[in-house]
């Protein structure tokens, strides 16, 4: 690099060169088979609302304008849904660019983040990229954040950041309103919480801590791109107090949130029926998956997601299954760290799929 | 702030709250009354290519899939096209996006950036939210950028990096090719140039510095948003060295770039035909307001985009005439930076935009 005078900035100079993000269409370029079934990034099967899908199509019409910056028809229709105020929620281009602002805002180089170990990469990449010093704190022996331990390491670390997904990526599990408010009150008074909610269409409605009164000192993430089925579209949501959400307003990227996808997430809010069609599903499927796994000896790890973890037994075993799987066209993931690698991570599928993943898997497992 | 322990990163935190971009949406719910003409961010009036807009419809049906992190085909398409290797490029939701990722890559709190006094401002947004130092350098009193002050200015300040925008925005003014080279020769090595090329569809395609061979201090930037018609769907792409590019694979939101936009650029690529009517329809109609400007003794400065800076006298001039356009319903900009100030930016409409603008003109200038 000093041949060519070439310096980059300090804290980017100093990261891995590796790319920790392999797509499914850089499994087919490598394997040269085309894949069947794509159940390895939690993508909706059920794909999007037909209301949604017409939004979108009638949008794409005045894609030669900029969309919204404000996003303030889509934010209105949120803050009416959730009953919240407009300075409290502010809209990106889905959760990961939303995590990007995060860690923008809140960590100077050196500073700590704690998490869940095996948790959501994507998350600790923006955490790194940052020069932030990630604290890794193991699940619990039933495949749990484990609550206690995340809020000690908090403190112990002085933390500025914590991060939970709730319903958890990529075990599934799921803690109830009175367990996460509990969590909540014994974090640090100087840390920020991230609650990342990206599957939370999935979990029991009831068991779900409410959106309101919003919290100053935590960051509620949401998603169109799990159960709305718009992953390609683009377009999620931080929600949290004033103060938050303005400092995004500073740096962020402000004519990023393409035109039509703020069409068609309006559009998709409206459609509660289709909602209610892909919770259905996915809950059907998600049991079926589970039997099927118990029947070959696999414990399935419960699941308030459209995905479902399961334990196959080693590392090895896990990995064997994944490549097994995708010459056989079928796409899934499995954790990169013990002992979550020790699973298997499959996406929900509709009927048709599971069939089709059904016979695959007799083959593997 | 320190009531709640709420605590920013030292950079964010350093920024001012003030957000620089009016979008047309709040200018309409800020006077209360619609925007008939909107003829102010450079957005196309002609549109999206027919082709690509198919190509967007049908694409949406693959929307609940995320898109190509790689954009393989479309970089696959685009390096055929220009003659350089995939390794050169990289696609993203926009310019703006890409400004981004290359102050980050680049910029430590306190480097020093050399751009033009008045020049476009969401770069400079960008470098003072990652803590850069802007120098500024007049434009000539022939409304270009001072290409020899700013080559200076960069040895000077010992700039990480220097930005020209060729065409420029907001002036239109354009550098041939050899006046680009001997600027690229000029700068100091450890320098890299930014050539924002987002309005070079509109230029002499034969004074275009060709994109091969690339040189590894240079990031030329293009854009679908400006000649292809597609702000709103956000696709952008970078090209320079290897170097640079792999850069910005360690920190960029790898799944940030939308679906629908991914298929909808590789099919405009391929409608040449629908360009050339843009390109064409285009300079028709700048042709025709740079008179209707000159009829009424206002210098129009000669333009190789596809808008039109006028100059009306002065500061406060402008700001009146883009006041009273607004209240006819006709929504143009001003540059906020003297002498720049004393122009009025129009985007070049329809004709039949342009009866109705000329009209309202009438009434104004």
């Amino acid at each position: 690099m000093a041949a060519n005078h070439l310096r980059f900035s300090k804290v980017i100079d100093a990261l891995p060169a590796t790319v920790p993000f392999v797509a499914p269409e850089a499994l087919e370029r490598q394997s040269g088979k085309p894949i069947e079934l794509r159940l390895g990034a939690n993508e909706s099967p059920f794909g999007i609302s037909p209301k949604a899908m017409e939004a979108i199509r009638a949008e794409a019409a005045m894609g030669n304008f900029y969309g919204d910056p404000e996003s303030l028809e889509l934010r209105t229709a949120l803050a009416a849904k959730h009953g919240i105020s407009l300075n409290q929620m502010a809209v990106g281009s889905g959760i990961d660019e939303i995590l990007g602002w995060i860690t923008r805002a809140f960590l100077d180089p050196g500073d700590t983040v704690v998490t869940s170990l095996g948790g959501y990469p994507t998350f600790n990449y923006h955490v790194t990229s940052f020069g932030g010093k990630l604290h890794f704190v193991p699940y619990t022996a039933e495949w749990k954040n484990d609550l206690a331990g995340l809020s000690q390491a908090a403190r112990e670390t002085h933390a500025r950041l914590v991060y939970l997904a709730n319903p958890d990526n990529p075990t599934g599990t799921f803690y109830s309103a009175q367990a996460v408010m509990e969590f909540i009150e014994s974090l640090p008074k100087d840390a920020v919480l991230i609650l990342d909610e990206a599957y939370i269409e999935f979990a029991d409605q009831s068991e779900v801590l409410p959106l309101s009164p919003v919290m100053d000192r935590v960051i509620r993430l949401r998603t169109f791109s799990k159960a709305y089925g718009m992953a390609g579209l683009r377009i999620g949501y931080a929600i949290s107090g004033p103060e938050i959400i303005a400092v995004f307003d500073k740096f962020r990227n402000h004519f990023g949130v393409n035109r039509v996808a703020q069409a068609g997430a309006l559009a998709a809010l409206e459609d509660t029926e289709f909602l209610e069609m892909v919770v259905e599903q996915t809950r059907v499927g998600r049991a079926d998956l589970a039997m099927a796994a118990e029947r070959h000896g696999h414990f399935a790890i419960p699941s308030s997601t459209n995905f479902l973890l399961t334990h196959v037994g080693s590392d090895a075993r896990s990995s064997q299954m994944v490549d097994e799987l995708l010459v056989r066209g079928v796409f899934i993931r499995k954790p990169g760290i013990l002992p979550l690698s020790e699973c298997i991570r499959i996406t929900i599928g509709t009927p048709t799929q599971h069939a089709k993943l059904l016979r695959a898997l007799d083959e593997v497992w």
